[in-house]
């Protein structure tokens, strides 16, 4: 029997990839990338630091573009190789990243009218300009629907679903106006390979709705329409057109069109399945399983744990979700995560450019800040540039550094800045194991974890336990794979479930990151500073003035640019 | 009468100057520099922040260069002038900046076995090695001799005599030693002048003695032999070597010696008034008097004010220092001061390099940071990056930035440095006038204050106040050259006293920078959060666990580097 090969398509913050992989083994034969053409980087900006779009035009270019060249290099990388071969297609994609839809299901921002408005754009995961939102669908969710949040954490987040709808409601009601519906990217996506983007074919995962949408069969599906209604009428109406039910991973969305299948070269009415964040499925490619922590490590990071769904299982506050089915089918998948960790080097790098474009790369800083010893420079950072979401779900937080003498070098700063974003590492895990979930295995994966070995140790050496790395240096793409084997199903050349594929598809790095005691007991001094501050600047105090000082400099700051 | 001039010689932390200055009118004829040849820029540095050194070869050979050169500029710039029409030399230095010298008054650092051992060298004002030191002569001190403490602010600061020498003797024992003697630069220089530098001879100013050493005529000079003898047997021994009296600065130490005059072109035995440190001479240079704050603003600042010894002054807790003379004769002193200013701003131009050196200057992140708004930026600053010295006097404090977002620019971190020494300065102006010294008006002065506007705006702006500027561009030395007028007399051609001098050869610029009332609003909301950090991090709290952290930070910092 010939090889079997199934595609993972992976829609990220700057690109959008394809890869090809052999069902058998995992192996990745062909990997084709495009960096979106709009924006910054592929991102809408604005002067409200806040705003982070996409454009819907690069999701349907860079699906032709990416499969195109993929199904290319396939063919150059394995004798033989037919595009008939492949038997499913995965797709995963950031989130919540909703984008608004006409009646057909058509992205607004497609039509001319909207092309130019951010507002009729994706609003990107990192988008919080839903802040005010946001803390409303807190506030009345505690007052009449407490169990809403029980399961995310105790609160809504500006980077949420109804957040970004509501703030659109409120902001640009000419985009609300003309939306029929809302749909999250990993949804849409499917859709659009398959033609069921017409709202009343529409399939949604459970993932981005458990997560994000506050959807739970629990309470028939997402919020009540009286809910909804309360917080805007608009948002009430809203709800009778949203879809009544989510489907895990191993459901198929529809086969592949003709269109589609035409435009890529690949064969059609090939299942494709149900949508889900890049995140979880990268989970699934790490063999996420009981017992093991995932971190995705990219931008933000997404750390997972899943658990079966037969256990008790508590609600753990600062939790993004927890979701039956959200992560595998048959285990609750819990979600934790920190809102940027590579985007906070990033920001060194590229917006204050120490040392210039040419000397301070995250190479050349690496490598000094990998010669300095655990304390040594004296720095502690907080790693909420972005603000937090694990375990303070509170987007109002800020950067912070402290330390600095007249003698601070970059390589020092970066250093803490890589330390911070360990010691908000460390605090997910200690949450997991203060509500009963225990850490038996970290494993990593996403681009830092794959390119930055200083990064790697210092999280070893600061959580005291080794780290492992996903054997892919595409996880998300291959966890998207792994679902599209999984939908074809075992006759088709694909398997019948989870555990089998991961089995076949996934593995480990051989070399573990193995923490350096001494450097631990280190770390674990500093890191009780790091409390210290994370607990007095995030959470109120009963003598606490501190805890506003942040959210009274972004209320001055909204004031000063208003 | 042809006109007649004044010399100041000022020695500043990276270069000396010299200038010539038309006694009648405060014209400043010539201007000679000399950037130091040890060190970095002038300074010897090494892994221990905290050191600080400067090499007394260079304090030779500057004065040699930048006399010979000021005077041939001099005979350039003005038809028919003589090195005869100079009347008197002035000198002002950093300080405390202690030397240790040979039972000759010769520098130790200049004899060979002891050329390349910084602890042979000058201590430089900003040397914090000493910290432990500081700590134990401010608790024994507290213990046995309060009014040590009462007139510096209630503790001992490791910038200070006493500490340098103690940390010395601790530490270097060998240089502890041989120093049949240490000696204050703003002493040494004047000393080396005149031949005047063997211990028997020497003259002590009451401006470094009193400011920096505890001295009183109160308690007969210096801190008594016992309370030395406390800290060390031998640091009792030594305080019978030092001077028993210590001098204003109407009082010459003696007459240019004949080498000096050869070596420069001067007329010999022109007097040369007593040292006194840069700032004070600049705030005779800016016109002092009672009412008037002069805030000398270079890599650190010195803010200073003066009370006449007849009015009653209570004790300024958080003061470097309350004087009789220290500044005018008749005048209380008082001196308050920010451990750092430029050396902030040029830490993150100059070691974070933001933007690479080309683009990141001084100049291009100041014109763009005077392009937002008050709070625009979300950031906020403690000024600590070297410590605290009003009103906290604690070097175990660091620098502090929090805000940060993912967008956040080197222009806008360069304006929240710039605030930052705002809220500093505002807060000793605060300090004075919660203890009954009104500030009727500011005068700034040094380098930042004469080039950069925006920084003299934000200042007007932050404390609500009009701001001037000092008429002379390098008033230290102008000051310095005053004093020169007043030691050589009315009848030579100079001053019998300073306040004619003052009169005759100060003034202000024309511009004020006046307060935007707007700006101001902001400004106060922000400087309330700023006092939230400053105490938090500052002082001890009741339930305050962050008075520690940077304390706990720099220990764990001090571990990491042993």
């Amino acid at each position: 029997m010939s090889a079997k090969y199934s595609i993972g398509l992976d829609y990220g913050t700057n690109s959008v990839r394809t890869i090809v992989v052999n069902t058998a083994n995992g192996r990745e034969v062909a990997t084709a990338v495009w960096n979106y053409s709009h924006g910054t980087q592929g991102v809408i900006l604005s002067r409200d630091p806040n705003l982070a779009r996409q454009h819907p035009a690069d999701y349907v270019t860079g699906a032709e573009v990416t499969i195109k060249k993929a199904l290319a290099l396939a063919r150059k990388a394995v004798k033989g190789f037919q595009p008939d071969q492949v038997i499913g297609i995965g797709v995963d994609t950031t989130g919540s990243t909703p984008l608004p839809v006409d009646r057909k299901g058509r992205p607004l921002a497609l039509a001319r009218r909207f092309a130019k408005n951010p507002a009729a754009m994706a609003w990107l995961w990192k988008d919080h300009t839903g802040v005010a939102e946001a803390a409303e669908i807190t506030k009345l969710a505690r007052e009449i629907r407490p169990q809403y949040l029980a399961k995310c954490g105790g609160t809504y987040s500006s980077e949420w679903f109804f957040s970004k709808i509501f703030h659109c409601l409120r902001t640009c009601p000419e985009v609300f106006e003309a939306a029929h519906l809302w749909v999250e990217c990993a949804d849409w996506v499917p859709a659009m390979l398959t033609g069921t983007e017409a709202p009343e074919q529409l399939t949604v995962g459970i993932c981005a709705a458990g997560h994000k949408a506050m959807y739970s069969d629990a309470w028939g599906g997402y919020p009540d329409p009286e809910f909804l209604a309360r917080l805007d009428p608009k948002l009430g109406e809203l709800r009778a057109r949203l879809c009544s039910r989510a489907c895990a991973i191993d459901r198929a969305v529809g086969g592949l069109t003709v269109g589609w299948a035409t435009r890529t070269g690949l064969p059609p009415n090939i299942p494709v399945a149900v949508g889900a964040f890049d995140a979880h499925l990268g989970g699934v490619a790490s063999g996420i399983r009981p017992g093991t922590l995932v971190k995705i490590i990219g931008t933000s990071t997404c750390d997972m744990m899943v658990v079966p769904t037969g256990d008790k299982l508590a609600d753990i506050p600062g939790l993004c979700g927890i979701v039956p089915g959200s992560i595998l089918p048959g285990y609750f998948g819990l979600e934790a995560g920190q809102s940027a960790v590579g985007d906070i080097f990033n920001w060194f790098i590229n917006y204050i450019q120490p040392l210039g474009k040419k000397v301070g790369t995250h190479e050349a800083l690496s490598a000094e800040a990998a010669r300095l010893a655990p304390g040594e420079s004296g720095l502690l950072a907080l790693d909420w540039n972005n603000g937090n979401r694990t375990i303070l779900v509170d987007q109002r937080l800020t950067g912070l550094l402290l330390g600095q003498t007249l003698y601070t070098t970059p390589a020092e700063v970066y250093r803490a800045l890589v330390e911070a974003t360990a010691f908000g590492a460390l605090t997910i895990i200690n949450r997991f194991e203060e509500y009963g979930v225990k850490v038996e295995q970290i494993v990593n994966c996403g681009g830092i974890a794959e390119k930055n070995p200083l990064v790697m140790q210092i999280y070893a050496d600061v959580t005291g336990r080794p780290i492992r790395i996903s054997r892919s240096a595409q996880t998300c793409a291959l966890g998207a794979a792994i679902a599209g084997a999984v939908v074809a199903g075992k006759k088709a050349g694909g398997f019948d479930n989870y555990p089998d594929a991961q089995r076949a598809m996934t593995g480990l790095k051989p070399k573990a990151f193995q923490p350096n005691p001494r450097a631990h007991i280190v770390y674990q001094k500093i890191y009780s500073l790091y409390r210290k501050l994370h607990d007095s600047f995030g959470t109120p105090q009963p003598s606490g003035s501190l805890y506003e000082v942040m959210k009274d400099l972004i209320q001055i700051r909204t004031e000063a640019r208003a």
